[in-house]
C-alpha cells in the first residue's frame, strides 16, 4: 500500500482508554463517520476507512503514542478542501491529536504544483546568491499610501530584496489598494532603474471573495512580481487556485493558523502546516514567528518549518523560509547560525525603530548580512510568465491556445507589466504584455503588445535584430533614424538592424501597436 | 464611541507579567504590528490603535482578566478577512488569549446580510410548526450515489425534515457531485410530491475554488434548496460570498475549526465562531457537535452557541442550532430539555445503526419528537429567489435589471429549477426558470421560461388563469381541448381558462418556450 497518504498523530490518552480503539475511531471519525456495524459494502470497509497502520509509545510522554493511519488518496478527491477535512476537519473538535507528519503518495503530489518559482526561481530573479535575503514590511497600518510609497523607496535605495506590505493592510478607506500598490510599485521600479539591482514589492491581497483575484490581477498589471496572502484568513484553497492562474511569487502569511500550535497535544505542528501545507498550495515563501521574537515558537519548530519547506516533495520546488515577528537587527547573527544561507530575514518594527531613516537602516541591515556572508550577485533575470504556460489544468490549456482580447486592450492568459528597459535607457508611459514566445511556445519569434499613453515614448535604442510593428488602435510616431513615419491601426513598420529608432505617442489617445520580434536577440544600446 | 467594535478577551497572565502590558500589546498587535514609539501619526495612535477599554479580574481563574478593547469598524474595511485578522490573525500565534464575546456597531453588521431564511424562513418552506426539526445525513462515504438516493428516499418517507449529505461527500471518483445530488433531489422530489410535505435535501459542496460556485448553480438547477458548506474547510468569506449570490438555505459545518476550542485558554469560543460569526458569515443552520456525543463540548458551550444565533444581531434573521456528532434516538428527549423547540435535531449513524430500514427508523425519530411537541403544520410555501433580487451588491442590481440570456438558455441572476406541478398531475422532462414576477417585482404577472426536453410533456391540466406562450427555440405541440398547434420560435400561442391543454415535444431537439401568467392565479386541476 505505498500509494497511501500516511498521516503520523501524536495521540495522548485519557487514563483507562485504548490506543487501539481511540486510533481505530480516528480512522472512522476522518472517513465514514459511522460505526463498524453500520458499514455493509466491502468497498468501504476495505478502501474508505482509514487502516491503521501502526501505534508505538513514545519514550518522552506519557501515555502519548505515535499514530500512523494510511489512507487511500482518492478519498481527498485529489482537492484542497477535501483534504483539509481528511486531516484535520472533525479530529480538530476531538483533543489530544496531533498531527506531527504526512507522507502524500505520487499520484497525489502530482495533482499540485506547488511554488511557482521556490527558492532557485526567487534567486534568479533577484540575481542574488550565497546571501539570505533581506526583508522588511510597509507598516503601521494607517499610513497613507505615500508614506508607504517613500517607505518602499527608502528601503530599495538602502538595498534590501524584499518589502511586503503588513499583513493588515487591505483596501481601506484612508489606504486603497490600488493607490497603495501603484505608488508603492512604482516607487520600487524607479530604484531599480536606477540601481540595476531587483528590490521586489509584495502587496497583501486580503480582499473579499470577489475582490480578491482583481487584485492579484490589478497588482501583476502594475509590474508586481509577488503578493503576501494569508491562506486561513481567505481560505487554504484560494493561494493554490490563484498560484495557479497567476504566475508570480507568492508569500504566505500564518495569520488565523496559531491555534494549532498552541498547546503541544492537539492540532497540526508548524513544520506540517507551515512547512509542508504552504508549499503544498504555493507558498514560494512561508512566513513565520522566528524563536527569539514576539511568538512562542520552539528552535525546533522554527527548523522544522524550514526543512519540511526544502526537503524533496514530488517535483515541487523548495521554498523559502521566512522568518519574522519581532526580529532585530541583532537577530541577524543567530538567524544566520540557524538558517544559513536559504532563508529570508524579515526585520519590520525593529528596523523602523532603528531610526527614522530607513534607507541608513536597510544599509545596516544589509551590512550586517554581509559580514556574515559572501554575497554574488548576477544580472536579475524575470521571465515573465503567467497563466498562459501553466498546464496545471484545462482551464490553463484554453488559456494558451486561445488569448481573447479584452476591452481594456490587454489580453487573457498574459499578465500585462511595466516596460522596462534592459539598459537604463529613458523611456516613459510604456505598458507591455508578452503574448507569444515566453509562454513555454516554440516560436523564433516573440509577439508583444505595447501601449504608449499620450507623450509618452520608448527608449531611443539600436540594436542588431529586427522590429516589425503593427500598429492596434490610436495613432504613433515612428522615429526611424531621421525620418518619422505615422504609423494608425493597421499599419505596419519595419524596424532594419542597427536603424536608431523611438516610438512616441504624440497624440491625446492610447497607441498601442504588437511588436514582434527574434526569441532570440541582442540587447539594445543607446545611439 | 459607540460605534466601535468591542472584542472580549479573557486573557492568562504569566506570573510576573502585566495585563495592562499585554492588554496593550494585543490591542498594537492586531492592528500596527509596531511599538508605541514607531507611531508618528495622530491618526495612526488614535483611530488605528486598539483602546483597551475595561480589565477586570475574573472570579474563577487566577491571574486570569477579562480585557475589552474597541477598535474603529474601518480597520476591517468591512470585509471578512480582515475582520478575521483583526479577530484573532496574529494573536493566534500568542498563547493564553480567548475571545468570549463580541459586540458589532450597526455601522459595519449592515454590511452584512446574515441569513438568507432563518428560522421563521425555514419554517415557512416546510409548513412545520411548534416543533423540533428532524435531520439525518447521507453515509458512510464509499457508498454509490444509488444507494444514497434510496437512504434519501427512505428518510424522505419516513417523513424527516432535512437530509443533508455527509460533510466528506465531495466530487469522489466513486461517487461524482453530480450523479449524487441529482438522483438524491429527485428521490426526495418523487415523494414530496406524494405527501405534499417537504423534505429538504442539502448537497454538500466541498470542491476547488474553481468548482464551488459551479456546483452550487447546479445543485440549485436541480431544484435543491440548501446545501452544506464547511467555512473553514473552504474560506469563511465563500460562505457569505456564496449566500449573497444564491438565495437559498446555507447549513455550516465545523469541520476544521476544533483547534479553536479544545483549550479553555486559547481561541474563540464555540458561541462567538460558530455562532455569531456563522450567522453573520450567512448560515441558515449552524451544525455542531453537541454535548453528550462522540466530541466534548460542554452543555453551556451548546447552549451559548444556540443563543448566539438567535439573539439579536443587527437586522439579520436568526439561525437555527443543529446539534449532532453522536446524537441516538433516546439523546431527543435530552435535546428537547436543552434546546426546546428552536432545533434541528440531528441524528445521523445512529439512525442507521437502529435498523436497516431507514424508513421505519425515521418513523420513530418522528414519533419520538412529535411525543414531546404538538406540531403545527401550513402548507409548505417555497417563494422561489435567487441572485435576481438580492440586493445586497451592486452586482446584485445589475442582474435584476439586466437578465442575460446564456446559450444553454438559461438567464443570469435566476436559478433553474426541476418542474413541478402542484396537484400530483403527470409530467416529464421539463425544467423551468422563474424570470420575472417571483423576485420582488411588483408586475401583476409572472414571466418563466420552461424547456421540454425530447419525449417531454407538461401535465394536462385546466384552471381559471390563462396562458400566454411564446415559442423561443425548437419547436413543440400545444394540446389545446381537441386542437394541436405546432409552435416554433416567435410563434405566440393563448391558453383560454378552463381549456384543458398539455405541451408536447415530439421532435429530437428541446422546445423552449416564455409562458406568461397572472401573478396572482388558481392551481391547475386534472381535466
Amino acid at each position: 500500500m505505498v500509494d497511501q497518504i500516511h498521516i503520523y498523530y501524536e495521540v495522548t490518552c485519557a487514563r483507562g482508554s485504548h490506543i487501539e480503539q481511540i486510533s481505530h475511531a480516528i480512522a472512522l471519525e476522518q472517513t465514514v463517520e459511522v460505526p463498524d456495524d453500520c458499514i455493509h459494502s466491502d468497498f468501504v470497509r476495505e478502501h474508505i476507512v482509514g487502516q491503521v497502520l501502526e501505534i508505538s509509545p513514545l519514550e518522552k510522554k506519557d501515555n502519548t503514542y505515535l499514530v500512523v493511519i494510511g489512507y487511500a488518496p482518492d478519498i481527498t478527491a485529489y482537492q484542497i478542501p477535501q483534504f483539509l477535512n481528511l486531516f484535520f476537519g472533525n479530529i480538530s473538535l476531538k483533543n489530544y491529536i496531533r498531527i506531527v507528519n504526512v507522507t502524500l503518495p505520487e499520484c497525489f503530489l502530482e495533482q499540485f504544483s506547488g511554488p511557482n518559482y521556490g527558492i532557485s526561481g526567487i534567486r534568479k530573479i533577484l540575481g542574488v546568491y550565497d546571501r539570505p535575503l533581506a526583508a522588511t514590511a510597509l507598516k503601521p497600518m494607517g499610513s497613507t499610501p505615500e508614506t508607504l510609497a517613500n517607505m518602499a523607496e527608502a528601503f530599495a535605495l538602502g538595498g534590501g530584496d524584499i518589502i511586503k506590505d503588513d499583513h493588515g493592510l487591505t483596501d481601506h478607506s484612508f489606504c486603497p489598494f490600488e493607490k497603495r500598490v501603484r505608488l508603492c510599485q512604482e516607487a520600487i521600479q524607479r530604484v531599480n532603474l536606477k540601481t540595476g539591482r531587483q528590490t521586489l514589492y509584495f502587496p497583501n491581497v486580503l480582499g473579499s471573495a470577489e475582490q480578491l483575484g482583481k487584485q492579484v490581477e490589478f497588482a501583476v498589471k502594475q509590474g508586481v512580481r509577488g503578493v503576501l496572502i494569508s491562506p486561513f484568513l481567505v481560505g487554504p484553497d484560494i493561494l493554490r487556485h490563484l498560484s495557479a492562474q497567476h504566475k508570480i511569487l507568492f508569500m504566505a502569511h500564518p495569520a488565523f493558523t496559531g491555534t494549532h500550535f498552541h498547546d503541544p497535544q492537539h492540532g497540526i505542528i508548524p513544520a506540517v502546516l507551515l512547512g509542508t501545507l504552504f508549499r503544498l498550495l504555493g507558498a514560494d515563501i512561508s512566513v513565520y514567528p522566528n524563536s527569539g521574537g514576539r511568538f512562542g515558537f520552539s528552535v525546533d519548530e522554527c527548523l522544522g518549518i524550514s526543512e519540511a519547506l526544502q526537503k524533496p516533495l514530488g517535483k515541487m520546488k523548495p521554498a523559502f523560509p521566512g522568518p519574522a515577528g519581532g526580529m532585530q537587527l541583532n537577530s541577524i547573527e543567530i538567524m544566520a547560525k540557524q538558517y544559513g544561507v536559504e532563508a529570508i530575514y524579515i526585520i519590520g518594527g525593529a528596523l523602523l525603530q532603528h531610526s527614522r531613516d530607513l534607507q541608513q537602516s536597510t544599509r545596516i541591515f544589509m551590512q550586517k548580512i554581509r559580514s556574515l556572508f559572501k554575497e554574488r550577485l548576477t544580472t536579475p533575470v524575470y521571465e515573465m510568465i503567467s497563466a498562459g504556460d501553466w498546464g496545471g489544468g484545462s482551464a490553463g490549456q484554453d488559456r494558451r491556445s486561445h488569448l481573447a482580447w479584452q476591452s481594456d486592450f490587454t489580453w487573457t492568459g498574459r499578465a500585462a507589466e511595466a516596460y522596462k528597459a534592459e539598459s537604463g535607457l529613458a523611456f516613459a508611459k510604456i505598458r507591455r504584455q508578452e503574448l507569444i514566445g515566453k509562454h513555454g511556445e516554440k516560436t523564433g519569434f516573440d509577439l508583444r503588445y505595447f501601449q504608449i499613453e499620450p507623450q509618452g515614448f520608448s527608449s531611443l535604442e539600436k540594436h542588431r535584430h529586427e522590429h516589425v510593428i503593427i500598429a492596434v488602435r490610436g495613432q504613433g510616431v515612428l522615429q526611424l533614424g531621421k525620418r518619422q513615419i505615422l504609423l494608425k491601426p493597421h499599419d505596419i513598420a519595419y524596424v532594419e538592424p542597427d536603424l536608431v529608432h523611438q516610438i512616441r505617442n504624440e497624440s491625446a489617445e492610447p497607441f498601442g501597436f504588437f511588436c514582434i520580434v527574434d526569441h532570440e536577440r541582442d540587447k539594445p544600446i543607446a545611439p
